[in-house]
């Protein structure tokens, strides 16, 4: 019925194959002269979406989660994740073989220094962590009495029969008319930036970015997997693995950059050392054994932030054009999808992976589809009270009479897009309706924020909640994550969050999603995309920003209880909604045009 | 005609004796074979308010203010200070002789790193300085290949003529009515708490705190200079000058320490060094002569937090109990305060000196006041737009029709006050209603805020700047600082900033003090201290806590603009109101109940 590729649902994870591999392992240490290994959820970049190849996490311990770390000890063995996938590793884990660790609780190096043994010698592969995070496995192994020892090969690379090969995905040219600033001129930007001989550009959102070039390395995120040297002066060094450039792409690039394939990365950065130049490594992505192959070469390395982050977070007239764009594609798709929701759920037979095909087929008819921007989160009743559910064959449930909360997003040329609507079937619970409210009072006042110049996200964070802990209430996430241009659905450095300290400034694509779940009854998550603008206040005293909500797509009014609202929420609402039925009306046909004129009524 | 003691009007400061001081110095310094010295304004405890005999950096350079920093090289010096104090800086210091620096611009760490010359020997007070500003210091020196050098003897002290000695103020038990907890218990938890084998003490308010003992070593904070060791197991040691002590109070304290005078410390701590002990500094207070001795001796010293602090600001039922006492006879003295002002002020011979004067005699009549918390902001007009306006006999000026600022407190035995009003003489403008009337709505967003337990004082701090953001508006201080238990007016960790990490906590009490300054033309303040409480919502999934309210005293109701505030608001207002007006009119006569009536008279 649905033509849907970009989300797969299969639960994965086989529990029993953990213990023989981990038995395998050990052998393989032992042979190696090793008493242990950390096994990180990472590639050489650090990235969210990795490569099937680098799946070492999911394939040792079955473990198929985003985040997560593994450490093995001739004895014993630790499996450490986050409370978001509690139930998830232990579904997927054999416990008998890793201990399951709650990662807040008890950081991996922490474990390491309470279990590893006076003398031991711990491998790790360099490749896969960064400067900062084998700096605090240092420390734990000092208390221990035992050392860290960087391996050449990685131990489970040599075990793992079938491991895929790394990817090759087709490297594009982002196009100027979206990307709004020519390679050469951002090239020349980050140059003038650098107080170091060097950058090296090590996060392939950056490299992206920089370059204007988009790939398809791994799943969700068109990124390419490789490195660039941007010196202060002189031509740019770009490392891409040849089998994915044709020769259009390759005359391109090659006139901002030398091309040399990635394997030629550690003697240019040695090259570099043995100058005596100062290289600047990216804290977040650098891989360790870059920064040391290079300090030992005699370079002196700096472990600091790619100021590219920056430059990239901040989205030029062309990015926000594209992204506004995108969203109105992407909210025609979501009307759509919507109102067949509407006249498809109550007859009950409708699946959570069902749904989530269905909206992936609303976008695809855009005929602008790259990806989805992550797995959509298509979640029934009580499995919406996980903020991140993911629906799995096993997992599927009917949507049933209660809450649907489904939070998507998309990939297209021109802005990537992500959205969260929480959803009446049937008629709703007093307690949803009035929770559904209190959470959309909280993403208005963020909506409607002014703040001066300079404020971080973490200041106004709270604004999202305030309605919430009025009803002693709250939610365990942050309010919003920073977005890219088709690029990761997640960026930073801007966020909304108490933790998110960088200012937000013009241009700035965020979330505004503040949430509430009540486990085992049902969950709420009210999602649009904003972006950072400057506000022109009269009389005002200090240069004042605000937000141009991006995301057009109904709020569900049939969970809105509009006597908790102030005039001035009921106002932002009805004013929202007339902007939604307006920009979306001409794309669709009579009858979903119909349904939305209901959908954005205004209320009083 | 007023009866005030507690602060004084003169212009202290000279600026013709900066440049024969500093030719005096370089003098000294050339014979200690040294090419500078760093002159910090601090205390061997780093005190907010420091005795006479430590004011080496007014000596020196003139300059008055509570926060600055001097180095002296041999051919150039630099005096540092921030915002607040750039004027009084330069009408204080004499600029030929030492170049005004911006402290947050250029840090007197950085400032070094530029001017040192190579090989150059800058010596320093260990006393003086802590070990992490040493640090900064180090770093510096190291970048200009310069070094640090402690002094043994300051050689300021050997020049400064007539130097006052060290304060010998009385110490005296703060008896366990206001206290709440006996020290002995005290020392208890203290010393259950530590992982290391002692803690230095060495914040005189943690001291004060520890063993319920009060002092009068320095203004305004009822301290006494001294320190503590506290043993994880055994009786703790307590370093006070013996002459501080009468035989009751040496009796009591001997109880639960040995006591031994502050000279006995340094070897003590050499003593545990040579033990291989673990001793905990406080990494805010306690001087990096100390941690380098014990650790020279053999010691393992631990930068940390003294946990007192933490302790010492949860306050108990008998201290939340002695602060409502403390507040409701501050607000009786405030109010008759502010009944006498209203009929005064109109005439428009009113000084800022006497009418900071006559606050002071009013609190004096309550025949509790012990000392006033810190020198009052009496600030008319323009005055009022410098946050930390401090009135000299120079500055004086005569109360016009326009705002008045008064900001000011006392010391209670039973607590610690704070409060600010501002005033209209005369009819007030437009703009400083409609002003006063936002700081008043931020004010009451904090007063009324609900929030979880572990919200931190940064997550709230723009609750109180949301109506002035949405205004194109805003202040540049912090919305509240902690308060002590009859003890410094200005306590950590607890603040409400964005600077503000700690957890806010049952017990804790704070300022609630939004503003807006309008350089030229007049500042408002409206300041109350609150105190954090467990809050039981209907409802309610999770810890939830509020303010309590402590100050009471009417709010300007001729600055209000009632059309600009929400019914909450003035729900709000009025409960306020009424609950100051049934709280102080027994203690008030028939004139100023009749003044009080009108002043907290209901708005709609």
């Amino acid at each position: 019925m649905f033509d849907s590729h970009f989300q797969t649902y299969e639960e994965a994870a086989d529990p029993s194959l953990g213990a023989p591999r981990l038995k395998m392992l050990r052998a393989r240490l032992k042979a190696m002269k090793l008493d242990g290994f950390l096994i990180p959820r990472a590639d050489a970049h650090q990235n969210e979406y990795v490569a099937p190849c680098e799946e070492r996490l999911a394939w040792l311990t079955g473990f198929t989660g985003s985040a997560g770390f593994a450490i093995v000890l001739a004895d014993k063995a630790a499996m450490f994740v986050d409370g978001r996938y509690t139930i998830q590793a232990r579904e997927q884990v054999d416990a008998k073989a890793f201990a399951l660790v709650p990662l807040g609780e008890t950081p991996p190096s922490e474990w390491l220094a309470k279990n590893a043994k006076k003398g031991a010698r711990i491998g790790y592969d360099p490749w896969l962590h960064t400067n900062g995070q084998i700096a605090r496995f240092e420390t734990a192994a000092k208390k221990a009495e035992a050392r860290l020892v960087a391996v050449e090969e990685n131990p489970l690379d040599l075990l793992w029969e079938d491991r895929p090969t790394p990817p090759r995905g087709r490297v594009v040219l982002h196009p100027q008319k979206h990307a709004g600033e020519a390679a050469a001129k951002k090239l020349k930007r980050v140059a003038e930036m650098l107080s170091a001989d060097a950058l090296l550009v090590s996060d392939p959102h950056a490299l992206a970015w920089a370059f204007n070039l988009r790939g398809g390395d791994v799943a969700h995120t068109p990124i390419a997997l490789g490195y660039a040297l941007i010196p202060r002066r002189g031509k740019p060094r770009l490392f891409l693995d040849p089998e994915k450039l044709n020769s259009r792409t390759a005359n391109a690039l090659g006139k901002l950059a030398h091309l040399s394939p990635p394997d030629f990365l550690p003697d240019a950065l040695k090259e570099l050392g043995a100058k005596k130049q100062k290289v600047l490594f990216d804290a977040g992505t650098a891989p360790e054994r870059l920064a040391r192959l290079f300090t030992e070469a005699g370079g002196q390395a700096e472990i600091g932030n790619d100021p590219i982050a920056l430059m990239k977070a901040r989205k030029n007239a062309a990015e926000l054009a594209g992204a506004r764009a995108a969203h109105l594609r992407d909210g025609v798709a979501m009307a759509r999808f919507l109102c067949w929701f509407d006249k498809t759920a109550p007859r009950g037979r409708l699946t959570e992976i069902a749904a989530a095909q269905a909206l992936e087929t609303f976008r695809r008819e855009s005929g602008e589809l790259r990806d989805i921007s992550f797995p959509t989160i298509s979640a029934a009743g009580s499995h919406a009270a996980l903020p991140h559910y993911r629906v799995t064959e096993k997992s599927n449930a009917r949507i049933g009479k209660g809450v649907y909360l489904v939070d998507s997003g998309a990939q297209y040329p021109d802005g990537t897009t992500d959205v969260t609507r929480t959803l009446a079937v049937g008629r709703a619970s007093k307690a949803a309706s009035r929770a559904n409210t209190l959470v959309l009072k909280g993403h208005i006042a963020i909506a409607r924020a002014i703040f001066p110049e300079g404020t971080s996200g973490a200041q106004i964070d709270a604004f999202a909640r305030r309605p919430l802990w009025e009803a002693g209430l709250d939610f365990d996430h942050g309010t919003g994550h920073g977005v890219g241009s088709y690029l990761s659905v997640h960026e930073g450095p801007q966020r909304i969050s108490k933790l998110g300290g960088a200012a937000l400034e013009p241009g700035m694509i965020l979330s505004n999603e503040p949430g509430y779940y009540r486990e085992g009854a049902f969950g709420i998550r009210i999602e649009n995309l904003v972006a950072v603008e400057k506000r022109n206040i009269a009389g005002a005293e200090r240069e004042m920003l605000g937000f141009e909500t991006l995301t057009l797509v109904p709020i569900d009014l049939r969970l809105v209880e509009p006597k908790l609202l102030t005039n001035e929420e009921k106002a932002w609402l009805n004013a929202y909604h007339a902007r939604v039925r307006a920009a979306l009306s001409p794309f669709l046909d009579p009858a979903e045009r119909a349904w939305l004129k209901k959908a954005t009524k205004r209320i009083s």
